[in-house]
């Protein structure tokens, strides 16, 4: 077998925050994702395709997929090298799903993958986060960490940089329904209170604390009972119109729990079993009509798997 | 076998809040604890005895024990009955290790045994928070719940009240180190800040999340990586002399971690194994000594089988 000359990796949606996980907690989705190509080249270019490809910059500079490979391979100190990136752009922007994090999840693992698996997955999460940077204006790290490594990952602590995959029950399945309005992070992040009183706190360190039990136990009544947030979703609901009524709904449809899936404006209800999953994805959506709203509807199993190699040549 | 006329219980002492667990987590130890005899009688008395049965009111409406044991009497509707109680107070006061707590716990879970078990040891939780109102104005559970059910306790919720046994590794253990200095409770929640920055209630609940991984998955490392406190210890420091030596003599002896026990003033640590928490032990105490001050140290496993009954006839 020869050395590899161009590699396609694909990287999961996530849901970051997963309600009591505000900035802390995210989860792969196995329903929809980035493609990203990398080839050796005479010189770095990005072409950017898919049903979202025209929406995205196909400079080196400001590509998602381009600052990731480049920040890898400044670590890695091989930025002499140049290459082709393509990105195939499956995912709606400012959905909150974790678009930008997949594409630059998928581009740090092919890079890597195409130059011998240099480093581990999980070595990978910072240079994806500098494609964080480039999209939002802050290296987060709670989309890229579950799209890279799949599953459900804690940020424990950014200094230094702890990464935790947390196991979880086999039957959690998950709804996220998109409706058709844009919400910029950078609007949904300056609502936020700078200060939490301090009962709140308690109340949300309590429930983050039982919704890891949860998970670990699979106790899907504590996994539920524990899905409140405090923090953001009390001041973010106003940017979405419809959201009361579309969490009632899922509640109603049998859902574990709902919240807002990151800074939205898609929101995301967790289910033990994929019918019930399709059930609360079709009550949501239903309900985001009454306001008028149109939206896409994904139902899914977590994505255990993370990032992956699709083809290689 | 006739009917009981007297049962004795004990339980155990208990460490609150656990670093990144303020006001939701507790855990009950093997070392120490107080034991409440309940017995048929003519009438509602109270009796203290023990080393530290002096310091405590032995009026039926201001102990600990009776007032924990009326309340649950009022709920199953036998408040007619009377009792004669007798405490015996090991534990010193106002030290941070549940000391009303222990009382009031062995108290119901004496009389519940005595009347036929009526109700199951959580659902006397409620009735022994009672009992800890009238000892330090607040119906508190991180003491009395890891009291009466043993191990690691999480109250995911008050309202309703919801209370989660957490499984620990095996080889944890537990120094606590009670300086002789009295703290009042009230004293060490009125410093506390009412409004936390939000971006350390973020770290806050990264550190209770991965405190809870930890424990479910045994990993030490990461048990210690996440016992740090943002909410209290920062403030409560200051009332406990040394505490910065004393945790960093512990963290040096082998501590996992190390924090304030309950609202203070003992210090507690955890570790793998039993002989590191006896090092850490006389490291904290010799540390204590630095600033005059003399201390007692206690180490133990962790106590998993919560109140149980001593004797009864």
């Amino acid at each position: 077998m020869g050395k590899l000359t161009s590699v396609t990796a694909f990287a999961p949606a996530t849901v970051a925050n997963v309600s009591c996980g505000f900035d802390i907690m995210g989860f792969a989705i196995d329903a929809i994702g980035d493609r990203v190509t990398v080839a050796y080249a005479d010189a770095n270019t990005v072409k950017v395709t898919g049903p979202y490809g025209h929406l995205i910059p196909a400079a080196w500079e400001k590509n998602t997929a381009s600052v990731a490979v480049q920040a890898y391979l400044t670590f890695i100190q091989k930025s002499g090298l140049t290459f082709s990136i393509s990105l195939e752009k499956n995912m709606p922007l400012g959905s909150g799903m974790g678009s930008s994090a997949s594409s630059s999840a998928a581009a740090v693992f092919a890079v890597n993958h195409l130059l011998g698996d240099v480093l581990s997955t999980k070595e990978l999460i910072p240079f994806a986060m500098e494609g964080e940077r480039v999209a939002s204006g802050s290296a987060h790290a709670d989309n890229v960490a579950p799209s890279l490594l799949g599953g459900f990952v804690l940020i424990r602590s950014y200094h230094p940089l702890d990464i935790i995959t947390v196991t979880s029950p086999d039957e959690l399945f998950c709804a996220v329904v998109h409706p058709h309005i844009e919400l910029h992070t950078s609007d949904a992040r300056r609502i936020l209170q700078s200060e939490i009183p301090i009962g709140d706190v308690i109340k949300q360190t309590a429930n983050t604390a039982g919704f890891m039990v949860g998970l670990l136990t699979e106790d899907y009544s504590l996994l539920g009972r524990s899905m409140s947030d405090l923090l953001a979703e009390p001041k973010r609901t106003r940017l979405i119109p419809g959201f009361d009524e579309a969490k009632q709904a899922a509640m109603q449809a049998g859902a574990l729990g709902c919240g807002i899936s990151g800074s939205g404006p898609s929101i995301f209800a967790l289910s033990k079993g994929m019918s019930c999953a399709e059930e609360i994805a079709q009550a949501i959506k239903k309900s985001f009509l009454k306001v008028g709203l149109d939206s896409e509807a994904f139902t899914s199993s977590l994505n255990v798997k993370g990032a992956f190699v699709v083809d290689s040549k």
